[in-house]
Protein backbone atom coordinates (compact mmCIF):
# COMPACT_ATOMS: atom_id res chain seq x y z
CA UNK A 1 0.00 0.00 0.00
CA UNK A 2 1.33 3.68 -0.80
CA UNK A 3 2.82 5.12 2.21
CA UNK A 4 0.33 8.04 2.31
CA UNK A 5 -2.52 5.77 2.80
CA UNK A 6 -0.64 3.38 5.00
CA UNK A 7 -0.09 7.28 6.94
CA UNK A 8 -3.66 7.91 6.87
CA UNK A 9 -4.93 4.57 7.59
CA UNK A 10 -2.78 4.43 10.80
CA UNK A 11 -4.14 7.95 12.23
CA UNK A 12 -7.84 6.12 11.90
CA UNK A 13 -6.82 2.69 13.22
CA UNK A 14 -5.32 4.47 16.39
CA UNK A 15 -8.35 6.10 17.23
CA UNK A 16 -10.29 3.10 17.29
CA UNK A 17 -7.73 1.10 18.87
CA UNK A 18 -7.78 3.11 22.12
CA UNK A 19 -11.99 4.21 21.60
CA UNK A 20 -13.02 0.67 21.61
CA UNK A 21 -11.54 -0.58 24.67
CA UNK A 22 -14.30 0.93 26.82
CA UNK A 23 -17.81 1.76 26.70
CA UNK A 24 -18.77 3.87 22.91
CA UNK A 25 -16.53 2.64 20.37
CA UNK A 26 -16.39 5.86 18.60
CA UNK A 27 -15.43 7.71 21.54
CA UNK A 28 -12.25 8.57 23.87
CA UNK A 29 -13.69 8.42 27.16
CA UNK A 30 -10.83 9.70 29.77
CA UNK A 31 -9.41 6.63 30.45
CA UNK A 32 -8.29 5.71 27.21
CA UNK A 33 -7.15 9.20 25.72
CA UNK A 34 -4.86 9.10 29.36
CA UNK A 35 -3.83 5.70 27.83
CA UNK A 36 -3.13 7.35 23.73
CA UNK A 37 -1.47 9.98 25.51
CA UNK A 38 1.14 7.80 27.53
CA UNK A 39 1.87 5.05 24.53
CA UNK A 40 1.75 7.41 21.57
CA UNK A 41 2.65 10.68 22.31
CA UNK A 42 5.10 10.12 25.53
CA UNK A 43 8.23 11.26 22.87
CA UNK A 44 6.45 14.79 22.48
CA UNK A 45 4.73 15.64 26.07
CA UNK A 46 6.31 16.90 28.96
CA UNK A 47 4.89 15.08 31.85
CA UNK A 48 2.49 12.29 29.57
CA UNK A 49 2.07 10.18 32.99
CA UNK A 50 0.83 13.75 34.85
CA UNK A 51 -3.34 13.16 35.51
CA UNK A 52 -3.43 16.98 34.66
CA UNK A 53 -1.77 16.72 31.27
CA UNK A 54 -4.43 14.62 30.36
CA UNK A 55 -7.33 16.42 32.23
CA UNK A 56 -5.70 19.60 30.58
CA UNK A 57 -5.89 17.62 27.09
CA UNK A 58 -9.21 16.35 27.39
CA UNK A 59 -10.54 19.73 28.36
CA UNK A 60 -9.26 21.67 25.23
CA UNK A 61 -10.09 18.90 22.77
CA UNK A 62 -13.73 18.62 24.08
CA UNK A 63 -15.56 21.26 21.98
CA UNK A 64 -18.78 19.66 22.94
CA UNK A 65 -17.99 19.01 26.91
CA UNK A 66 -19.39 15.79 26.65
CA UNK A 67 -15.71 14.36 28.49
CA UNK A 68 -15.04 12.59 25.45
CA UNK A 69 -13.35 13.29 22.67
CA UNK A 70 -15.02 12.01 19.61
CA UNK A 71 -13.21 11.32 16.00
CA UNK A 72 -13.58 14.54 14.49
CA UNK A 73 -12.27 16.49 18.02
CA UNK A 74 -9.48 13.77 17.96
CA UNK A 75 -8.49 14.71 14.36
CA UNK A 76 -8.37 18.23 15.26
CA UNK A 77 -5.75 17.52 17.44
CA UNK A 78 -3.86 15.53 14.53
CA UNK A 79 -4.60 18.73 12.35
CA UNK A 80 -3.19 21.40 15.27
CA UNK A 81 0.08 18.79 15.53
CA UNK A 82 0.71 18.23 11.99
CA UNK A 83 0.49 22.12 11.32
CA UNK A 84 2.70 22.65 14.78
CA UNK A 85 5.28 20.48 13.34
CA UNK A 86 5.62 21.33 9.93
CA UNK A 87 6.05 25.43 11.22
CA UNK A 88 9.02 24.46 12.91
CA UNK A 89 10.35 22.59 10.01
CA UNK A 90 9.25 26.19 7.99
CA UNK A 91 11.63 27.72 10.17
CA UNK A 92 14.15 25.22 10.96
CA UNK A 93 14.42 25.87 6.83
CA UNK A 94 14.54 29.38 6.66
CA UNK A 95 16.99 30.04 9.33
CA UNK A 96 18.87 27.23 7.48
CA UNK A 97 18.63 29.16 4.17
CA UNK A 98 17.77 25.96 2.75
CA UNK A 99 17.03 25.34 -1.06
CA UNK A 100 15.97 21.82 -1.63
CA UNK A 101 15.04 21.63 -5.66
CA UNK A 102 15.65 18.21 -6.52
CA UNK A 103 16.28 16.94 -3.17
CA UNK A 104 13.75 13.72 -2.98
CA UNK A 105 14.81 12.73 -0.22
CA UNK A 106 13.41 15.20 2.68
CA UNK A 107 13.36 13.66 6.11
CA UNK A 108 10.91 15.98 8.40
CA UNK A 109 11.91 13.35 11.58
CA UNK A 110 11.18 14.13 15.15
CA UNK B 1 8.63 5.25 17.27
CA UNK B 2 4.87 5.07 18.47
CA UNK B 3 2.79 4.27 15.21
CA UNK B 4 0.37 7.36 15.41
CA UNK B 5 3.56 9.48 15.41
CA UNK B 6 5.13 7.43 12.54
CA UNK B 7 1.69 7.87 10.47
CA UNK B 8 1.74 11.58 11.02
CA UNK B 9 5.62 12.02 10.08
CA UNK B 10 4.45 9.92 7.08
CA UNK B 11 1.60 12.59 6.03
CA UNK B 12 4.30 15.55 6.54
CA UNK B 13 7.47 13.66 4.61
CA UNK B 14 5.10 12.69 1.68
CA UNK B 15 4.44 16.29 0.81
CA UNK B 16 8.02 17.13 1.08
CA UNK B 17 8.99 14.23 -0.96
CA UNK B 18 7.62 15.57 -3.82
CA UNK B 19 7.15 19.02 -3.14
CA UNK B 20 11.06 19.10 -3.39
CA UNK B 21 11.44 17.50 -6.83
CA UNK B 22 10.87 21.33 -8.91
CA UNK B 23 10.54 24.84 -8.29
CA UNK B 24 9.84 25.90 -4.41
CA UNK B 25 10.42 23.19 -1.61
CA UNK B 26 7.21 23.96 0.16
CA UNK B 27 4.49 23.89 -3.15
CA UNK B 28 3.37 21.37 -5.16
CA UNK B 29 3.15 22.40 -8.59
CA UNK B 30 0.68 20.74 -11.32
CA UNK B 31 3.53 17.98 -12.14
CA UNK B 32 4.26 17.03 -8.35
CA UNK B 33 0.89 16.67 -7.58
CA UNK B 34 0.21 14.75 -10.67
CA UNK B 35 3.03 12.36 -9.65
CA UNK B 36 1.67 12.52 -5.92
CA UNK B 37 -2.14 11.60 -7.08
CA UNK B 38 -0.74 8.45 -9.34
CA UNK B 39 1.94 6.94 -6.48
CA UNK B 40 -0.23 7.71 -3.51
CA UNK B 41 -3.75 7.48 -4.39
CA UNK B 42 -3.94 5.11 -7.32
CA UNK B 43 -6.10 2.80 -5.34
CA UNK B 44 -8.67 5.29 -4.31
CA UNK B 45 -9.10 7.51 -7.64
CA UNK B 46 -11.16 6.34 -10.81
CA UNK B 47 -8.52 7.90 -13.24
CA UNK B 48 -5.39 9.13 -11.88
CA UNK B 49 -3.57 9.13 -14.60
CA UNK B 50 -6.05 11.93 -16.60
CA UNK B 51 -4.56 14.78 -17.14
CA UNK B 52 -8.50 16.50 -16.23
CA UNK B 53 -8.07 14.32 -12.95
CA UNK B 54 -4.99 16.08 -11.75
CA UNK B 55 -6.68 19.50 -13.06
CA UNK B 56 -9.80 18.78 -11.23
CA UNK B 57 -8.22 18.43 -7.84
CA UNK B 58 -5.36 20.93 -8.26
CA UNK B 59 -8.79 23.15 -8.93
CA UNK B 60 -10.63 22.06 -5.51
CA UNK B 61 -7.13 22.34 -3.49
CA UNK B 62 -5.82 25.68 -4.29
CA UNK B 63 -7.66 27.93 -2.27
CA UNK B 64 -5.54 31.12 -3.08
CA UNK B 65 -5.45 30.14 -6.96
CA UNK B 66 -1.71 30.26 -7.45
CA UNK B 67 -1.84 27.29 -9.42
CA UNK B 68 0.29 25.55 -6.21
CA UNK B 69 -0.70 23.24 -3.34
CA UNK B 70 1.07 24.42 -0.52
CA UNK B 71 1.22 22.33 3.00
CA UNK B 72 -2.12 23.75 4.63
CA UNK B 73 -3.80 23.25 1.06
CA UNK B 74 -2.77 19.32 0.85
CA UNK B 75 -3.49 19.25 5.05
CA UNK B 76 -6.81 20.16 4.36
CA UNK B 77 -7.34 17.52 1.63
CA UNK B 78 -5.51 14.69 3.91
CA UNK B 79 -8.27 15.79 6.83
CA UNK B 80 -11.37 15.67 3.85
CA UNK B 81 -9.46 12.02 3.12
CA UNK B 82 -9.67 10.96 6.78
CA UNK B 83 -13.07 12.52 7.28
CA UNK B 84 -14.27 10.51 4.49
CA UNK B 85 -12.96 7.46 5.06
CA UNK B 86 -14.07 7.17 8.70
CA UNK B 87 -17.68 8.19 7.76
CA UNK B 88 -17.69 4.86 5.62
CA UNK B 89 -16.55 2.91 8.67
CA UNK B 90 -19.34 4.70 10.58
CA UNK B 91 -21.93 4.06 8.17
CA UNK B 92 -21.11 0.18 7.92
CA UNK B 93 -20.74 -0.29 11.76
CA UNK B 94 -24.04 1.31 11.94
CA UNK B 95 -25.34 -0.86 9.19
CA UNK B 96 -24.00 -3.94 10.93
CA UNK B 97 -24.57 -3.23 14.50
CA UNK B 98 -21.38 -3.26 15.40
CA UNK B 99 -20.59 -3.31 19.31
CA UNK B 100 -17.01 -3.34 20.08
CA UNK B 101 -16.54 -3.25 23.48
CA UNK B 102 -13.60 -4.54 24.43
CA UNK B 103 -12.41 -4.79 20.68
CA UNK B 104 -8.32 -3.85 20.68
CA UNK B 105 -7.75 -5.01 17.31
CA UNK B 106 -10.21 -3.06 15.00
CA UNK B 107 -9.03 -2.54 11.45
CA UNK B 108 -10.03 0.14 9.36
CA UNK B 109 -8.38 -0.86 6.31
CA UNK B 110 -9.43 -0.16 2.87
Amino acid sequence: MPKLLQGIITVIDVFYQYATQHGEYDMLNKAELKELLENEFHQILKNPNDPDTVDIILQSLDHDHNKKVDFMEYLLMIFKLVRAHNKIITLFHKEHGFISSGKKTFKCGL
